[in-house]
C-alpha cells in the first residue's frame, strides 16, 4: 500500500497526486496542514512539508519526501506510462521546465497569491494584503504569457508529448484557478493546452478538492471553461 | 567539446562544474554575470540564470539550462563515476538533501547574504542592509544545525556514499565560504565533513575562483582551515 500525506492546495502535494494517478498505483491519501501537523510531518520530512508519500509495496517502507523526488522515484520504479519521455536532452528540457514552475513561479506567483489568500488566512495570519495580491496577479500574467510563448514555439509544454513537465505546470496553474485568479480568456493558448489536461481522468481527484471555508471557483471544475 | 556558461559565485553553476570535473568530462568555462549578459543568457535559457550547458560532444548541439537538469543529464549521459549510488529509495533521499539546499536553503541564506553581499554590490543596488544580512547569518546557524544533524545520524550527508547531495550541499556552502560567513569553527562535525568534501580534486576549480573586487576569505582555499 501506498499513502501520499499532502494538503489538497499544495502544489508540490497536486504534482505527486497526478503522477500517482497517471501511473494508476493505488494510494489512500492522508491531509495534513503542514502548520497543523508541524511534528508528524518533522518525523516524515525534516522540512516539515508535504508531500511525502510513504511506499509499503515494498518489503520495508520507504519514505520518499518532496515532490520532485517522489516523481523521479515513480518514474524509476513504475516507468509505464512514461512521464520523461524522449532522449537525455529532452529529458533535460522537461527538467528545465519543472524547475521553472518548482522555483520562479512559485517564488513569483504562489508565494504571493497562495499565501496571501490560503496560508495566511488558514493559519489565522490575517486577511490578504491587496499590494502583494497585486503583485502576484502581475507576475502570475508574465508567466502566462510564458507559457503561451512556450505552447506557440513547440507542440506542448516541453515537447510534443505530455511529461512531468506538463504535470508540474498544471499543478501549480490549478491551485490558483482554484482561486479563481486565472484571467482564462487572455489566453487562448493556454486555455486550451489546461482544458486538454483537465480532461485527463488522473485529473479528478484534484478537481473534487473542496477546502472547508474556501469554496472553488464557479469553472474550476468544468472541463469546458 | 561542452562550454559551461557560468558566474563563479553562483552556487548553481557550482554545483554543474563540480559534477563535470567528478566525472573528467572536458569542458571550458565561459563567465557571464547575468545582470550583465541577460539578453544572451536569455537565448540559451528562458530565465536567462546561470548555468547552461552547451554539449556539442553529440550530433546535434544540445543545450541543458539550470542546474538541476545539468546533474541528471550528465548522470544519464556519464554514469561512472556514480554520483546517484544505490536503489531508488537512496536516489530519493539524495534528491530530498539537493531540493532541501536548492529551494529551502537557497531562499534562506543565500537570498539574504549572496544577494546582500554580492548580487547588491556587483549590480550596483546599493551597500549591504545589515538587518537583512543579520537574517542571513541567524539562517546559516540553523542550517549548519541541520547538516551537523544529518551527519551525526548517517554517515554522510545522504548516505554513506559521496552523491549529488553533498556537492550541491558544497556548492552551497562554498559561496558564503568565500565571503567568510561560515562560524567553522562552532560547527566541528560539518568542518570535518567540508575539508573532504574540499580535498577532491574535483573542487579546485571553485577554490581558485577569484572576483576582481571581492577577494576570499583567507581560509578559502586551505584544505587545513
Amino acid at each position: 500500500m501506498r499513502v501520499l500525506h499532502h494538503w489538497p492546495l499544495d502544489p508540490f502535494s497536486r504534482q505527486a497526486r497526478l503522477v500517482l494517478d497517471e501511473k494508476s498505483l493505488k494510494h489512500t491519501l492522508q491531509s495534513e496542514a503542514p502548520w497543523e501537523q508541524a511534528a508528524k510531518l518533522q518525523a516524515l520530512n525534516p522540512a516539515g512539508n508535504t508531500p511525502v508519500l510513504v511506499d509499503k509495496t515494498t518489503g520495508t517502507p520507504r519514505v520518499i519526501a518532496e515532490a520532485r523526488p517522489i516523481l523521479e522515484y515513480l518514474e524509476e520504479t513504475s516507468p509505464t506510462p512514461c512521464l520523461l519521455p524522449g532522449g537525455p536532452a529532452e529529458r533535460a528540457e522537461a527538467r528545465r521546465v519543472m524547475d521553472w514552475f518548482d522555483r520562479k513561479y512559485d517564488g513569483e506567483v504562489n508565494a504571493y497569491i497562495l499565501h496571501e489568500k490560503l496560508e495566511k488566512v488558514a493559519q489565522g495570519l490575517g486577511s490578504p494584503d491587496p499590494a502583494m495580491l497585486r503583485m502576484g496577479k502581475d507576475h502570475l500574467r508574465w508567466h502566462l504569457d510564458h507559457i503561451a510563448w512556450l505552447l506557440e514555439t513547440r507542440d506542448g509544454l516541453a515537447g510534443p508529448r505530455y511529461t512531468l513537465a506538463d504535470i508540474v505546470a498544471a499543478a501549480h496553474l490549478s491551485c490558483v484557478d482554484y482561486l479563481g485568479e486565472v484571467p482564462w480568456d487572455d489566453y487562448d493558448v493556454v486555455k486550451h493546452w489546461y482544458q486538454r489536461v483537465k480532461c485527463r481522468p488522473a485529473f479528478r481527484s484534484v478537481l473534487a478538492d473542496r477546502l472547508p471555508g474556501t469554496p472553488p471557483s464557479g469553472h474550476y471544475a468544468d472541463l469546458d471553461f
